[in-house]
């Protein structure tokens, strides 16, 4: 049996290399293998903006922007049912009915919580925060999913998705295996129990050298940014504060300058006659970042050229987001029937 | 505009004439001047028994004990719409919408939560308890009730589900109110801000004489209960433990012997001269109880009859149920559809 993937985004904006290099590149390579499911979790976008209407009603944008730089950098719909989160009531079902095999205290240790408490200095957090990772839960379980691609930081929610599954299995049997006389114990698990792949944590710096590349830290280079933003914002990023002049022998290693190329200039005698050159103080940085403006367009070029192709074709995005909601729509009501079989719970005939 | 009201019960189980008292006797009177919706909230009923799968089996029984009972006292499905709560995904669709909309401090302050781990020594409390009442207004919300008529101990349920309708309502406005000229802010307002109707708080003390009549306490007698029941349990119920004969002079005054001939015998005057007679030290208890037993049965044989009726008819619960469902889902629907629009989120084309 092919495994099922699920990963997911929160749809806050447009998606730039950091999210290539994270996940993007990894969901590409995965589609082919498995079988892969994208959710869109405009839900999860509401803990914690839900009382700033401005930021919420920039959601459905962000969802066009994600669908399209996904099918821009080669999701393919056939491989990949990309779903809407919020379109399928049947997830926030799921979320109410494990909510009661979670105490209280468990959610409130989550590191995470704590984490986004601190890091956004949210001064009233919500109970949409508490109840994330059960929301989380329940998207990865209504989907039946087998493994989660995370980075190290989502670990322990992929963990927290694993406990309720295996209570729920401890404490519910799928009810046709019982019935039928089944020695296989595996059948009778209501849910399969989620693991998460963690990825070698590729996390690509800022064009400011920050750690991280992000959409709020301005740091971004955006998938959809064209050829002049590109050179834009690396002609003015930031490399080795130590070189004034090209006669400077500079650092390779955390320069982001480097790290870029390393990643994305396929020409690799180039990449290494500058290293060496830039560790000599035999190169200026305008050179470099020139030869790293031509690598990134060369990249992203094929990039631009699908999303436009795909943003021409009036109504693709609504469709593909339609289609591929639809179909993960029938598996998650299949889930919530046999949810319902199994706990016993009252089905009306429709 | 006829207002619409809700009410609801969790299903645990047989209906008792504490709850005639309390709550079914009311509802009988309002269906006929309001729009009345009752739901049967058996989501609710797993926030504190999910652990346990042979109570949660018990569900479905007791929800056809329920509705049989609404029919038996006379909630009549032409005038009120009886739904299954779990029945209908966008309840918890909304739940997961308007969790964003409360802080944890405030559902840990909610005194309901803390008197229930109290008084049930619940250990590890749920995360399902915490958002209880959170559920409860996507309940209210969802049907976009006006008036919820409930005990004393509920009414701050009701003004918190009141204060989730005035944050949603001041954040966000129903779209074609704003998009026609419209001066009428009401017609913006995408949630009424449902009230209580606190009832004159009658509650029924139990044959034991404890002040509430309850089936957990096992002082309950059931409006199903047949008159050699009924009869066992008058018999022995508890009253003045100060008369040890028929001579000694009783009190009236918060003895349930007397409490229950007021409320259910139609015979007044024979009430009167039994009162008189026993606070003279006149009459014998078992005299009064079988007055009582005849009493009880003279009002249960009606409801016992209907009951035994609507039993006889095969499919009708499922029937009454699956009809009021459907309409009450009809009506959520259009509601989540109405949020939706007004927070922006992306709706599909389906």
């Amino acid at each position: 049996m092919t495994k099922r993937i699920l990963t997911g985004d929160r749809p806050t904006g447009r998606l730039h290399l950091g999210h290539y290099v994270g996940t993007l590149s990894n969901r590409v390579a995965l589609q082919s293998k498995y079988e892969m499911y994208i959710s869109v979790v405009d839900l999860h976008s509401l803990t914690d903006r839900m009382d700033d209407p401005q930021k919420v009603k920039n959601i459905p944008d962000s969802v066009r922007e994600l669908v399209l730089d996904y099918l821009a950098v080669g999701i393919n719909p056939e491989k990949t049912t990309i779903l809407l989160q919020s379109a399928i009531p049947e997830i926030s079902e799921l979320f109410a009915i494990l909510m009661n095999l979670v105490t209280i205290a468990r959610c409130e240790r989550l590191p995470a919580l704590k984490e986004k408490i601190r890091d956004q200095k949210i001064q009233h957090p919500s109970m949409g925060l508490l109840n994330y990772p059960i929301l989380m839960a329940s998207d990865i379980l209504s989907l039946r999913a087998h493994l989660v691609p995370v980075g190290k930081d989502q670990e322990s929610h992929i963990e927290f998705a694993r406990e309720i599954a295996k209570t729920f299995n401890r404490l519910y049997k799928s009810r046709p295996g019982r019935d039928k006389v089944n020695d296989d114990e595996d059948a009778k698990k209501v849910f399969p129990e989620p693991e998460a792949i963690i990825g070698e944590a590729q996390t690509l710096p800022g064009t400011d050298g920050k750690a991280k590349m992000s959409k709020s830290l301005n740091n971004a280079i955006f998938l959809s940014d064209d050829e002049r933003a590109v050179e834009e914002k690396v002609m003015s990023m930031y490399t080795d504060p130590k070189r004034t002049s090209a006669s400077v022998p500079g650092t390779i290693e955390g320069n982001p300058l480097f790290i870029y190329h390393e990643i994305f200039n396929k020409n690799i005698s180039e990449v290494e006659k500058f290293a060496e050159r830039y560790r000599t103080g035999d190169v200026g940085d305008v050179e470099v970042k020139k030869a790293l403006v031509k690598a990134l367009n060369t990249f992203l070029n094929p990039i631009r050229f699908r999303r436009k192709n795909f943003e021409e074709q009036k109504g693709l995005i609504d469709k593909v987001l339609t289609e591929g909601t639809k179909k993960a729509r029938v598996e998650i009501q299949n889930t919530l029937q046999i949810v319902k079989q199994s706990l016993g719970l009252p089905i009306l005939s429709s």
